[in-house]
């Protein structure tokens, strides 16, 4: 089958790829749709040293697997998960020490005709829900990930600092807890998305220091990271949503001195993800910056990778 | 009055430092006995631009203030607080916005003949706590706050890096919580004070990566973290009670796959401490490594800057 394969932190599409094996529990996925995810990026240049089929973020069509989901569309955790680690065993499967993830590590992803995830990863995508708007799942469970691991009430301060796809998706989540919030970016027409959606918006000048109870650093770079940490009141917390290619220098002492919480947060819980699309609560329209055919794959990512592009989706039906 | 003086990286012991002035709610404290800590010597290499009287570890006897203090031996909480600010009125007053820390933040400190501070900042010393003793409340309160913070259960695995002054305070405090603990550290000799105390202790060598629930950085150095971060389990919390006087360089990516969490911990409750030491259920006894007059500060500092040496106490009794 065709796909596109990361090998040495370096691209090329592929026709060649033998189609996914299936396992007792899993289902054969036709892909129809798949988005091209910052963490791709981050795995071309190397921040990880996965070698397969990249991607992660997918809406496809069951082919093969138990006859209830034959021919629905779904989407899927990315995490294939052993279900007798410890973490398994606690609720906490995305932490499982045996996993596989999808486009990421040891099982090969969504830029392809076909992947395979266990059965329990699928989800089937409402009829209402479009094609284009249920690729999103992923980066909206992500970001609901935050509200799994921190108190946030309509009292709470918070800053969301990134005004990308997936700072984009945190501060729609975050927006609907009613938290008294404001998101800042470096591009008016991105900022401009949420502000149509009565969120607070502005440019890192529009931060008072030391005003909020939670920033989350969606930016995943350093200038970020500083922005998110001078934000927050002593005793604030500042929620960690990207991955950064380089080290980070941190000045642990104002974090002591200040009490400050920091806290990594990745893959969340599909089913609200899910919903929030059905009830139309999360504006995905907006964030489509271009399509291309699954043929037209390393050009769609050359597109994904010029700053301040939002998402860029693949198209396989 | 005599005291020892910090000003641009640089002690010395003088003579002719006022007596503290004293506000209306203050007491004036004749110092009997003060610690030298870690963040004294930071101090010194200029971690933070403070000038005056070094100190904040004492116990003292009460010579002006309330007549219930009078000759009263006393400890005091060191951040001196507006009493009116968000973070006094929630309960948080080691975080005032206006506070002055003694010793530490625009307020001369302990290691003087007097000092003064709020009189609501002042405990009384049960008669069956010597001086010595009480001279380690503040640092045992500082140990107590991680429990203020998170959930130690005798279910949770912890781990405390460091065999210093405060990495055994921090061990005994958490020991007494009844938690399956390791302490380790660079000093056969200082380990085993702690393994007298029935507390499992070792090298770096005895731990087991991804493993502990909780660890505790007590050692303030970029190889201390690192132990203690390895240490974790996903999901796990390390906990930073040592100020630093570098930045230091951060995984950040690997902390948002692990969903680690890092907190920042600093001043803790001074009852709590106080009844410990009543109940002697903290030995601070091996904990002293040298007592030096006032008048040989500077010789007490020289002291206590050595690698490995534990508590040195100033006597001005």
């Amino acid at each position: 089958m065709k796909g596109i394969w990361l090998e040495n932190q370096h691209l090329e599409l592929r026709n060649d790829i033998p189609l996914p094996a299936i396992a007792a529990d899993e289902a054969l996925v036709r892909v129809l749709r798949a988005g091209i995810c910052n963490t791709d990026l981050e795995l071309l240049r190397g921040y990880y040293p996965y070698q397969g089929v990249l991607g992660h973020e997918f809406v496809g069509i069951v082919e093969q697997g138990p006859d209830n989901l034959i021919n629905q569309r779904v989407v899927g955790e990315i995490n294939a998960t052993c279900g007798h680690c410890r973490y398994c065993l606690t609720g906490q499967a995305t932490h499982c020490e045996n996993r596989t993830v999808l486009g990421i590590v040891n099982r090969n992803g969504a830029f392809a005709e076909y992947l395979a995830l266990p059965v329990k990863n699928l989800h089937p995508v409402p009829d209402s829900v479009s094609t284009d708007a249920a690729t999103f799942t992923e980066p909206i469970a992500a970001a609901l990930e935050i509200q799994e691991q921190v108190t946030i009430t309509p009292q709470t301060k918070v800053l969301v600092v990134g005004d990308g796809k997936l700072g984009q998706l945190v501060a729609q989540t975050l927006a609907l807890t009613g938290c008294d919030l404001l998101a800042i970016g470096r591009h008016a027409e991105k900022l401009a998305n949420l502000t149509a959606q009565n969120i607070a918006t502005g440019f890192a000048e529009a931060v008072t220091d030391r005003a909020f109870d939670i920033a989350v650093e969606c930016t995943g770079n350093p200038d970020g990271f500083a922005i998110a940490r001078r934000a927050l009141r002593p005793r604030g917390i500042l929620v960690l949503k990207s991955t950064y290619a380089n080290q980070l220098s941190l000045d642990i002492s104002s974090i002591v001195v200040d009490e400050i919480t920091l806290i990594g947060s990745r893959c969340g819980p599909f089913s609200k993800a899910l919903k929030l699309l059905v009830e139309n609560k999360i504006k995905v329209d907006n964030l489509i910056q271009a399509k291309y055919p699954l043929n037209e794959g390393l050009a769609a990512f050359k597109h994904a990778q010029q700053r301040g592009v939002l998402k860029v989706l693949l198209e396989m039906d």
